[in-house]
């Protein structure tokens, strides 16, 4: 009898989460009832947003429940369906979680909706980075939320992770007059130069990222765009220009501390600058994801949008692949494979 | 011969400023040469932004240097004019700083313009306070920053001072659903209930902030409009609605701190709540100006806009005064009255 190999929510973390905080367990394979989908999962997402869901706190989603699957999007193939929309084979993503195989009921959905059928021919890795949450936040954050114009001075933060890296390649392809990035060591500021076309990147473990930036926008930042808060904020609130703009997407460099860490000290900056921070979730803008995933479709296909992917093997190192995020090892998007797509009947047959 | 009493800037504050930071010299009364005005200054004004003046850092005014006359706005009288658009007896206002008298050039101006010239019937403790920049501050944050629309649930903190005072009943007059003031103490509180007429006042000093917050706005705070910073926006960020909008103002807690304190530490809420922060300086706006003051004279005139002013006296006390913006002393605008307004030639001719 197969078995579906589960990682569910042990404890909550005090502070950096690890691997103790969650459990492997394997339970028999569920059979779908009528109007459900039983989905085997292929690939894995880890988005920095998962560490606020294993936290006890109110939020924009309930928290995760201790023994609960841990909460995360994949994409899987469909293994067995009582659903009419769904066929043995079709690729599907949705909140699926930490484990092998998934039981979904397409009517009750979830924060992400429903499951969904990827498009003919879309690569499932591209489906969970660049053409998915991932990617929307990113179009989203840097033209809806931070109105990206013609000529501006654009600075992201978190840059060669999954959603920094795209919302720096979106606002070169929009016309920012420079895009500069900040990452972690030279791989991934090369990587910013030489395959995303950024105009400079800034290694934030090399020296003063305030005094970088000074070189970088003698007459300030328009847009930032930022991932990462803490010291990162702080240098850039020191550097924008009268009436910047600050989309505020994340915080991962606050997201593992055991207290909440201290605020932005250059607070202050934001009125005799006279700068707008906005914070949004991209749950709030999907009515737009359609036309939203068909130009980063179009640029990924143009080759004008580069994409990386870590991807990681196996239900054993799920937690541990989950880590990667917060100590700075992935570049571009972090997935972890757990199977291959099958041939489907469909597609066998055409 | 005539004497000009001036408070210069002798040192700057480490923390808290003190009257020690300012000395008091005698010089001769100046002569205007062709094209200045000399104005007798007859009301001084007090603003929470003069303490960054002082401090030797870059901002949206170059700081006061040490030995130069403290800059204040103030409404004076014309003594002697040699520009032919002022006449002697005129009420004028301006940046004319801590002395009794002021040497004008009109052609000159500064940060917040020329001299102007009072409207005929202005009360110069009005023209200081509600019809001032500290008014025009109130209107411009609540109205063009923070967007107010009708029906929503406002907060106003350090509403007992002279912009928060104003901004609140902004809002109450153009329609919100229901108005908060926080302040310092009972008698500040009751006077945003009895005189300024909101819904609600919450004494910071009384209690928890935060639960009071919940207690007043369980649906969540729509616009907030922040002067004071610190824990009271920390508790703010906490209770704000999805979607909120806070209007930074000002950060008088943090004024005086020697060292920049920490910023907000539930700025995540942003994030988590969608909220916009958006800081201003008036000089921004004043090309509305004239609109804005019309609207509030009227609002005063018809009696729905309560104000306070707290007048002190005599040109020996001009740094005390200053301190009482920090001890929260003051209820309304801090002004100090140097002199009474002279009949003019003009006026004892009528």
């Amino acid at each position: 009898m197969a078995k579906n190999g589960q990682w569910r929510l042990r404890t909550r973390p005090d502070g950096m989460v690890s691997e103790a905080n969650f459990e492997f367990v394997q339970e028999p394979v569920p059979e779908p009832a009528e109007g459900q989908v039983l989905v085997r999962n292929l690939y894995l997402s880890f988005d920095p947003a998962m560490r606020g869901w294993i936290n006890d706190v109110k939020s924009y989603v309930p928290p995760v429940q201790i023994g609960e699957v841990m909460r995360a999007s994949a994409v899987g193939q469909v293994l067995r369906s009582r659903h009419a929309d769904f066929a043995e084979g079709d690729l599907v993503t949705g909140l699926f979680g930490w484990q092998e195989f998934a039981l979904c009921d397409p009517q009750r959905g979830g924060a992400l909706g429903a499951p969904a059928k990827l498009p003919p021919g879309a690569a499932p890795e591209l489906a969970l980075s660049v053409l998915g949450a991932t990617g929307l936040t990113a179009y989203f954050g840097i033209l809806d939320i931070g109105e990206l114009r013609e000529g501006d001075a654009v600075l992201v933060s978190g840059a060669a992770g999954a959603t920094g890296s795209v919302a720096a390649q979106i606002a070169r392809l929009r016309g920012a007059s420079k895009v500069v990035g900040i990452a972690g060591g030279p791989r991934k500021c090369a990587w910013l130069r030489d395959e995303a076309g950024l105009d400079a990147a800034i290694d934030y473990r090399a020296g003063s990222v305030s005094r970088r930036l000074r070189e970088e926008f003698p007459r300030g930042v328009d847009l930032f765009f930022d991932n990462v808060g803490g010291e990162i904020l702080d240098a850039a609130l020191l550097n924008m220009a009268e009436r910047g703009r600050i989309v505020l997407c994340g915080a991962i460099s606050q997201y593992n501390d055991e207290k909440l860490p201290p605020g932005p000290r250059n607070y202050m900056q934001i009125v005799i600058r006279r700068l707008t921070l906005r914070g949004f979730i991209v749950i709030d803008h999907m009515k737009r994801a359609p036309q939203a995933v068909a130009e980063l479709a179009r640029w990924v296909a143009e080759g004008g949008m580069a994409h990386a992917e870590d991807i990681q093997q196996g239900i054993e190192n799920v937690p541990a692949t989950f880590l990667r995020l917060f100590d700075g090892s992935n570049l571009g998007k972090q997935l972890l494979k757990l199977a291959d797509a099958q041939a489907s009947p469909g597609s066998a047959g055409a």
